[in-house]
């Protein structure tokens, strides 16, 4: 039977591209190295008719396909569940850009083209495509779209759903969906792409995108604001947003513990604002005004905030270098928490009036539940999501925070969900979050998804045991 | 039978609110008077929980239902398809300011609240909802909604899908699904709001929404410009938005005839710029910087153009007074050409690159297979959505312009479709356009949209004949 399959596929995307053992290896196991699977085939079709045509064959043989773009995700969304059980198909040979429109403000470029790619061509044309992820060397925009990723910049220019135009997009039953027309208003009739968009390939493959691009700021300035307590941290985004208005990019919060541990770990990182503990903002502000003007206007606000008591310290940066320089300092976060040893991590969102209250409320619960329990909490304030992730303050003791791992994540998950937020702000459900999706999604909702699924995958063959 | 059903409706709604004879009849004509359809009743329920009660009731009798908003849809989505079939729902009464979170940036309004309520309340805090049409004293939300309202400022806010954080819906089956949390990011599987944007009512019913709200501009400049010609609008606009970049709100395009028009028929409209004919565009600028600066950059955009030889005229507002009175000319175009009296409409959209082929393209058609017939162009250039209306040189000859009205709205359409574009940008489809949405929708298109509609809406009840 497999020979057959291979022999198959071989027909159709060349046997170089049908790849077994050592060679599927880096395919079959995620990027944490936590979900590991043997695939019948990993498969690399190299055009949309090709992804196509793996799909009918596999849907008339019962197949089931697991697409997977940079397999950068967190979830194990793109590594199938079982051994032997499903192909594996990779995008990245779609890799070809297939059209930059300036006047239209769009481009249209294939799955697998990594963002970082997407990103320079956009740059190519004085434009910007504002998704900015740490793994952006790697992801590929194929898997930002399945998982409608989010980023550093959401506050300004929102989350890939808002960034997609129109998609292409081959359907389980292996027709190709071409709906990539980049028109900006269009009702004639219902939405299609956003069905697509994070559905994390269990309704369809995503092989090309219509991008929005947007103009590019003329400059920008970054500061690093040490601020007095957290209920401060609301103050100071109120009074940025009344200023700054829409110039606002970011607004991230950086927890004293996190901070450590990228001071403790990265070579070369310095904090900004020696001698000081407590709550830290990283803030960008970007404009078409010449720069002084735009680093007077942070200036004056962030004396207004000392004034009112929200801030003891701050540096502004000066140079550009200096201003990547502290947004470093936040995006090396997650690795140095990596180097630090193990933590229980939790991505979660909930409206930015209750992230004070979330805080409060979850630091209580776990000094009560777990002592011993370190928080490390840092993100993106400014869209209401934060990375809330707990080791032990006695970092060796990895045994004990297994042991309380579980408990520890229904105390946070719960508290999330009474303060109205989001189990998965950015990060998705794949395999690892198939069961906090059972227990805090709305039966209504499962339900509905059930729906959605079974109407566009009868077979049940896309991505099987994801999400739902 | 009726009486039985107005009876069990009374007993939800009340007997005040069910209405038939001359209480109903004006929920059963749509604003233009085209079409007309007596309902079995026309029901007024209060709540969420009465349009649930009495959608489960209306499903259980299998009756079909159509909502209805403010009824000021052009495309009769809103009236049922013919006498004694259905139900109309109003919902009018559910008109409720539920919640308005500043900090969050979102406020949460009952679907039968008018968008110029929305606008206010956003306004009362400071803040700003973009979504800005002519019919906004009157139209609702949850038909702003469920037609995915345009408008005249989608260039820098996007469409009403783009404004929508959450959903209270009555499904078809009756149940009540509440999705009206305001994350910015929320990654826990589909995101089933999307599928009632734009779905016209066809697949379920709005009661109630979280919308986005935006950070209010400090100043705004608005200037009518001519153009020397139609290739120059182009160039006008790509400088425009290289200099202000996300500062530009709105760019419409007036053709000569439609501003004529206006000048003819309303009472104290002047041409902004006397003694010349042409293309003119109305922009919008809106920043933070003080007033005078923005002036200044719009003078000396002008200027640039008008040495490159696009522009051969220019005034820009001094005033707010004259920033409104130049909106006006726009505003009132729709107006002005009622009263003119009869024409046959087009709502398109093409790419933004696209208009200047399309606008020659289809002059020349035009003018080679039905001569005599006068083009009245108007619209949202900056997002690629003209309204391309035409009427008879010879105003009155209304009987030669019905007969040719399928001609020539064959050679609109049929160009539209060749130049990538949309035959509804932003009237949605109802009931006027499902002939031509079969005729032009890739067929991949209406069958999935089938699917989607058989999966929530098995009964088929919830305003049948609309889209589909």
């Amino acid at each position: 039977m497999v020979p057959e399959i291979l022999g198959a596929l071989s027909q159709i995307v060349g046997s170089d591209h049908v790849l077994t053992g050592k060679d599927a290896a880096p395919f079959e196991v995620d990027w944490r190295g936590r979900y590991r699977a043997r695939a019948i085939a990993v498969v690399r079709p190299g055009t949309t008719a090709e992804v196509a045509q793996v799909v009918s064959f596999c849907r008339e043989h019962r197949i089931a396909m697991v697409p997977q773009g940079g397999n950068t995700g967190l979830c194990g969304g793109s590594i199938p569940v079982a051994d032997d059980v499903a192909i594996v198909i990779t995008l990245r040979r779609l890799n070809r850009l297939r059209a930059v429109d300036p006047l239209d403000g769009s481009l249209c470029a294939e799955a697998g083209c990594t963002l970082s790619e997407v990103q320079q061509a956009a740059q190519a044309v004085d434009q910007l495509f504002p998704l900015a992820l740490a793994s952006e060397g790697s992801c590929e925009i194929g898997g930002n779209i399945s998982t409608n990723a989010g980023g550093i910049q959401v506050l300004r220019y929102g989350t890939m759903r808002d960034l997609v135009l129109g998609l292409e997009v081959v359907l389980p039953d292996g027709r190709i969906w071409n709906g990539l027309r980049a028109l900006r208003k269009d009702n004639t009739g219902y939405d299609l792409k956003h069905l697509f968009i994070g559905a994390e390939g269990t309704l369809g493959i995503v092989t090309a995108a219509t991008l929005k691009l947007f103009p590019r700021p003329g400059s920008q300035v970054v500061a690093w604001i040490g601020v007095t307590n957290v209920v401060a941290v609301e103050e100071l985004f109120r009074l940025l947003k009344r200023v700054c208005r829409d110039r606002l990019v970011a607004f991230e919060l950086i927890g004293q513990a996190a901070l450590e541990l990228v001071l403790r770990h990265i070579p070369g990182a310095r904090t900004p604002l020696p001698g000081r503990q407590g709550w830290s903002v990283l803030v960008e502000v970007a404009d078409v005004c010449l720069e002084g003007e735009l680093a007077t206007i942070v200036e004056s606000i962030v004396d207004e905030a000392m004034q009112s008591g929200w801030v003891d310290d701050a540096v502004i940066s000066q140079s550009s270098s200096q201003a990547m320089a502290l947004w470093a300092l936040r995006e090396n976060l997650s690795e140095a928490q990596k180097i630090e040893g193990l933590s229980v991590k939790h991505d979660i969102s909930v409206p930015v009036s209750q992230i004070v209250n979330f805080l409060g409320a979850a630091e209580s619960a776990l000094c009560g539940q777990a002592p011993g329990v370190r928080i490390v909490a840092f993100g993106h304030f400014g869209d209401g999501n934060l990375h809330y992730n707990l080791s032990m303050a006695d970092g060796g003791d990895n045994a004990r925070l297994l042991e309380a791992a579980e408990q520890v994540t229904r105390i946070v998950h719960d508290l999330v969900a009474v303060h109205g937020g989001s189990i998965s702000a950015e990060h998705g459900i794949g395999q690892l979050k198939r069961e906090e999706l059972r227990r805090y999604k709305p039966a209504i909702e499962l339900e509905l998804m059930a729906r959605i699924k079974a109407a566009l995958d009868p077979d049940g063959l896309m991505n099987p045991g994801k999400i739902l």
